[in-house]
């Protein structure tokens, strides 16, 4: 699927019960939409059942308030949350960095060649050091300092920021400043974090040093939604690497920031295509 | 999933078009039918569509007669091949190996403990070796020796074999033997075989030697099912495991082994619960 | 390397400086010695220096006596702790299980086609499910029932079989029960546990519900010496097996048990080839 | 390791025998040298032996000329082929691209962060379309056109180019022309390249598309010395990446651009930290 494919994607969250794909399937054929993916999940635990078709209008013609407007009596029947998107419209989202620059270097790379379909209407940092890069992508950079006081401040104008820019969501790419809980209520579901480690070891503060005393023989990323409980949010994608005896600390960094870069990008890819679905503290992912 | 639970398992490929999965889950509701699971794929290469669903009676009664009967005017509808498995009656493999055991030892292990629901009613060997292996897990071993001359009589026992167990596919675990060009299309996407290379590479004979004259780094195995080309049928499933300068070629089989079994393993899996699907000389595998 | 294969490993853990393998290098040679392999690792964090080397006596006369008074000047100078092994006294492992039997079942597949090239003089359980698995291998099996009142005593009486048997080492091929801190501190660096998740992640009881609980991406398992401090001894191996949302506990836990068994495979493999060092609570593997 | 570390790399091939080891450690303990890191390698098949060693001069003065002079007596002795490498000295790379750029992008971050400890002098493509990507980076962009015509001609500019940057090594990241037999000769075991495939198979041109016809699960990439046989040259590494029907072509070749970029980057590393020894056809590679 490229960048320029149009088509609609439609994602429900509902009980399960009998008639559901039924009732949806038939809406969509009666439409004369054409299926191109479909991809269906009850969980037994909680009884939900969720669900992602995309499809093509199949030559006609697509009104979206046509759509919406029509879908209602399913939806209510079923009581679903639920919506639709146009793909011709790309997600839209900022990136905030601090120093480290291998995630947000791999992220522009994808973004400028169109393997992530999004459009990027800003950078934020607490440095100064990103800017060229940013720059170079034709992308604007804002410097935002945070200090242990400054920081209402500084969420403040991020928040403005993802109103003024019409972001759709955030992607911290080892952004090292911990969100205050009202910011991350606020944009719940809307924030993807990148952990250097394969949670739930080594949550919190320097997890290659952890990683390095424990001895671990894989190390790991994890890219999880963020909530106010820190690194506890739901997870969306997580990769491992093997490493051994020989690998000191900056070594395991190293390994790391290849495995962080692939975990991300593969977890904004997923969320930017809508395949993703939040259950409770874990995550349904619709490869 | 365990061996005991009770659902049914329907399986089409059709032309794609407009409206299957709208008919086939209309109906499934209209019956009250509820669906566990459910996957489908469009192939825009060969304009196939491909679905299998299970579903549970969800309290009723269930009479395959009438399923049967009653889906016959979807199915015209939609030029479908079709077929609805029970789940109660397990698949039903016989396994043919020579004397490397290491695929059989793993496949009767997951038959022991009911990770593989299937029945075995019968191995066969071209070699008496691994009959008390057969013969701990309660196993008939039929030796049926082969040579150039004998290979017709065999293969004709074979076919008998088959039909007398009610066997509803075949499982070569190493079996070190090549089936005749008449006995392939007979059993066409009936018999499974693990190669023990990455196809394509290393095809035919001693693909371990080759691997390590040609100094690769992964060394792998190839789930697939028989056709008369040999080593070219369509692959269910490959794996690959990491080696280095140090594996002589006996070492490389000695890792090969874990990888064939686990490779082999997965593809029985994925065709007992029928959730592969030719399609030309490429499969679906909805996992 | 095959079981019958006539070769001595010299293994030695000193205090990193210059002149160690100069040292050690040129006794192998002045003694004729062909060195067949042979692996060196300074720790820079703990100033330790480690080294294995697998040499064959090239076609003289070998005496263990005479290597061992003879060596004795080298290990003085620097002070190390070092043993020679002969590969023609295999290790003798006692295993220890419960209920589940897929460690043991691929333990003892690889013990009886000798890709683990151990003795195995006892199988020792608190239940007796699995006396026919031992038998048919030809190995006692001692049904050693525990509970809080007898551990003592099922301990001493492990200890007695260790004597009995001249067992190396143990390896908990899921053994349900915790060992007493004594008894770990006896046999420090003795005990191999595999625990069915990624540590640090998931520690104690039921990791395979937590980590469904917690829905991570990928599910794993770590092979280690087993210290007084429950899942936190030196870790020897680790390996991980992709998962998503549709699997259900049960489902990690199948998934699980192949990813134990080959874990704890390797890490018998590398301590019976006398590949793994003792590093504080981290370990050197020279694979 | 960063790339300011100062130390010295000594890489030894010769026939196998008794003491080379005790010899070459005997020498660099006498010059007080301290050695960081040794590997050696013998293999039975070719019965040759392979070593690298990095030390440092442990705070005396270094002198390259006296080391080469004062060591030929061993190399002498032993038929040394071998080479003594300063890392202060960083190894010089002309990258040859044509329009993919994912490889390419990996490479100049990983030049740009230190990842990668090597000079870049030129990159040479045979379109201009890469330029701006690599003067952002600082580096002089060569547009070398290449026709059937003007190939020599272009090889000889090649040549010159490598001659004037003192090169030691070029890297074809996704260079979409065949060199001569001539170069290929000239600059054996100096060129490395990225194969989009899991040699040996689907040598040759698009072999995403025969990945794609074949129906593998899983596709990878090679890196290779260049040699005049096509795709036939010694491998340095090899990675996968498991896909399934899902994937048409275009789809194959996204998730290859990520194996093809890490496989190259750990070729390069191999190399440029002198880890790669031929052995004929195949490679030592210690990692």
């Amino acid at each position: 699927m490229d960048c320029n494919s149009q088509s609609y994607i439609l994602t429900i969250t509902c009980p399960d019960t009998v008639g559901i794909v039924a009732a949806v399937s038939g809406f969509l054929r009666d439409k004369n939409y054409f299926v191109e993916e479909s991809s269906h999940f009850g969980d037994r635990d909680t009884g939900k059942f969720f669900s992602r078709t995309r499809f093509s209008s199949n030559g006609g013609k697509w009104s979206e308030l046509e759509f919406r407007r029509d879908f209602v009596p399913i939806s209510a029947a079923f009581d679903m949350q639920w919506e639709v998107y146009d793909t011709a419209r790309k997600p839209r989202a900022i990136i905030m960095v601090s120093k480290h620059d291998h995630c947000l270097n791999d992220l522009l790379y994808r973004y400028r060649t169109g393997t992530l379909c999004m459009d990027i209407p800003a950078i934020v940092s607490n440095h100064d050091e990103l800017r060229g890069l940013a720059e170079w992508h034709g992308i604007p950079y804002h410097h935002v300092p945070v200090n242990e006081a400054s920081k209402p401040e500084a969420e403040q104008k991020l928040l403005q920021l993802v109103k003024d820019c019409e972001a759709d969501f955030i992607i911290l790419a080892r952004y090292m400043q911990v969100l205050s809980d009202s910011l991350c209520n606020k944009l719940a579901g809307q924030i993807i974090n990148i952990h250097h480690s394969f949670l739930p070891g080594f949550k919190g503060a320097r997890p290659y040093y952890k990683a390095h005393e424990r001895g671990v023989k894989l190390i790991g990323a994890t890219a999880h939604y963020v909530t106010s409980d820190l690194d506890e949010g739901p997870i969306i994608e997580q990769s491992v690497e093997r490493v051994d005896h020989t690998h000191e600390v900056d070594d395991l960094a190293a390994v790391g920031r290849d495995v962080e870069a692939i975990t991300l990008a593969r977890a904004v890819k997923y969320h930017i295509e809508h395949r993703v679905f939040l259950n409770g503290l874990r995550t349904i992912v619709f490869r």
